[in-house]
């Protein structure tokens, strides 16, 4: 069993790791796959987003990193997959994923998608919060892998 | 991959029907199983619950009825089995879910929980409002399969 | 344009008339009704409910206070009207009154229910908190009328 | 009893007519009024917005389609109704509307609001939704009717 | 300055121990008092839950562990102290504490609740789920004291 | 103890003000602090809105106005500060601070935040509802001081 776990993941965090590995465990194969929505503005381009991803799950064998242009639901007809993984931290998670789960279910009944909670440890990091946080030198190292720290500091010494 | 879909089940409802529905769809096996908790007073008694539960699913080849007494976590230990399968309704929902699915890791780490929507079709259908409205009289027949509806004015008028 | 007012009012609370008052300066007429639910026990009984209610409302031309046994539909069908009045104070209430307004929309497509903002001034105030307050001797000048905080003094005494 | 239904409606989804045809069942006379607001980007005009309404609503007899400037209570004086007419799909909903509506009373304590919840079969469509989805060619035929969608498939073409 | 941090402790987790510890670095006295609700069946008496959080804060030299009947207001006047401290772990947490806060305010207009955000660790702990987990005979070493869990099985024993 | 009231106030409201008079009753001294915040835009520029907050305060004696800009936890380790207070309205206030609180501890754990609940009599507002009804000459004299909505006018005017 094969799932896509599609997101922004600008940057990658301890959360999304969270979620990649748990996710993992149980199925056969893990697509994380990045939106490229051209009209959001980012600090990493997609690119760059797919390398750190890239780094940061090195160490497990059935995860594999992509990314996608237009609708989740096409992408994942052309790779005929039907299962969509994604974590909820929190209320205002929940009403929002419900109401985009509903709508791709809608587009094509054959997609399901699996919610998974973020371990309670993480569930307050978002990769907003990583950059608002870096933006004043502060401490990222529990927010984010290494990797992706020296990547912020890098993009925000260079900006 | 197999999956355990737990719940009182007091009794089934489409809501809960559709989620089995289409966990089968995605899972090689789904095994529902009934808690049996003798502390709280129930329209059905296990055994009623876990029969209504059979007929109700009989055209789902890979969906096992079952049921158990005592911790969740020990029953999927007993089993090989290290995923649950939980309908999402409603953000009350949301929060005890999350406050379940996190003592469960914490008592059993290997322990994966994947929520589903529940269809907006059947999102405000309960098993405790099925028994508010039959008690009245009112028609049940949208909300739980025949054989239900049935069983429940059997039990009431009984009563 | 006549509408359903419809609940316990063990006892009736200024939250409550508040809505009473509010919906009544829009419909020609309100009928407050309270519900008889045997199986519930209540600190008044339904004859003292409608009493209290119809003292608290005597200043209200249009309002009538009445009392229903059974599924609340099949009093409004009896009485044909098609709209309900609910209050609205937090979201806890929201979820809950979404699931019955659905439930009586399936269960009777005609029936429409209008939920109004309870006024800020009461947004905490509930029938249950008045009562709390009211067996450790608390002072409830400011969350009834008059003439029910003099009743539940003495309901409370003759316990 | 005449009631304002105020909204952006850019543009009308089957979610708004839901609660159009809904609440035109109720009054009688609703008057639907399109809010300009210059500050925020649109897909249509007012005017193009209007049109749609008209349109969808043409079988509604007692539907009026309007827009207007400014504040809504102001609108609502000089058209001497004071009743509003909002649809509510989720808790976020609840919290910007609740605000909204208690400020609303505090400028004109004549005013009210009344909430009805949308249908569940349409709970998960927004404005913003069908935009997000039609732009990258999805299917939005079960979202808005057969005119918006031609609409909006033009608009896409010409941007 | 001191505050009251009131509570049924049946029995203290380290949810509850997370917030006295992180109350008592800021406050100069904290009172942890157990409420004595007779009507409400509890698995360890009022005096044996006192003992528990004595045990459990007896390294915490600003805490004192008490109890008190009725009214929480009431024995703050008596003791003269105007802060409450109540822990918020989840939105629903949030609705009741919110009411409550409300509800004392009006009943005194001098009485200040503080609340602080239970630590993300402890987010999922309460009371009834240690108790629901130790019902099964699960681990609970991870949600309280050694001397809880001790007691607690004595309890189950016992019964 | 002194505690730290940080924010953006642009501009002030009563919501505000009912926070910090009850939080001055308590505290030895509260310091309210600007948010120096370049990439938002704002109606006031950080010193127009400490000028209107020592205005609105200048009767609580033990109320300092101040500004920083950067990280919050900085600022007050500068100050030798460990104590923020902020106010909750709703789920969705309840949901944002609880990630900041739980952000702001993991940067440095001897910080703790404490919320106070706004009244309910100012639970609905805030800076950008002011703003947005002042926009259309609305009246705001209820939701700020006389001195704010002067500002606020002149300002509109400016335009």
């Amino acid at each position: 069993m094969t799932a896509i776990y599609p997101g922004s993941f600008d940057p990658v965090t301890y959360g999304h790791l969270d979620i990649i590995k748990r996710a993992s465990q149980k199925f056969d194969k893990i697509i994380v796959t990045v939106l490229n929505n051209p009209s959001k503005k980012a600090l990493f381009d997609v690119k760059e987003r797919v390398e750190l991803l890239e780094i940061a799950t090195k160490d497990l064998d059935n995860v594999i990193i992509d990314s996608y242009t237009g609708l989740l639901i096409d992408y994942a007809k052309e790779k005929d997959i039907s299962i969509f993984i994604k974590g909820l931290r929190a209320v205002s998670d929940f009403e929002y994923e419900f109401q985009m789960a509903l709508t791709n279910t809608l587009l094509d009944e054959d997609i399901e998608t699996f919610f998974l909670m973020t371990s309670n440890k993480y569930s307050f990091v978002s990769s907003s919060v990583v950059k608002e946080v870096a933006k004043f030198n502060g401490d990222i190292s529990k927010l984010v892998p290494d990797i992706v720290e020296k990547a912020i500091n890098q993009k925000m010494k260079g900006e």
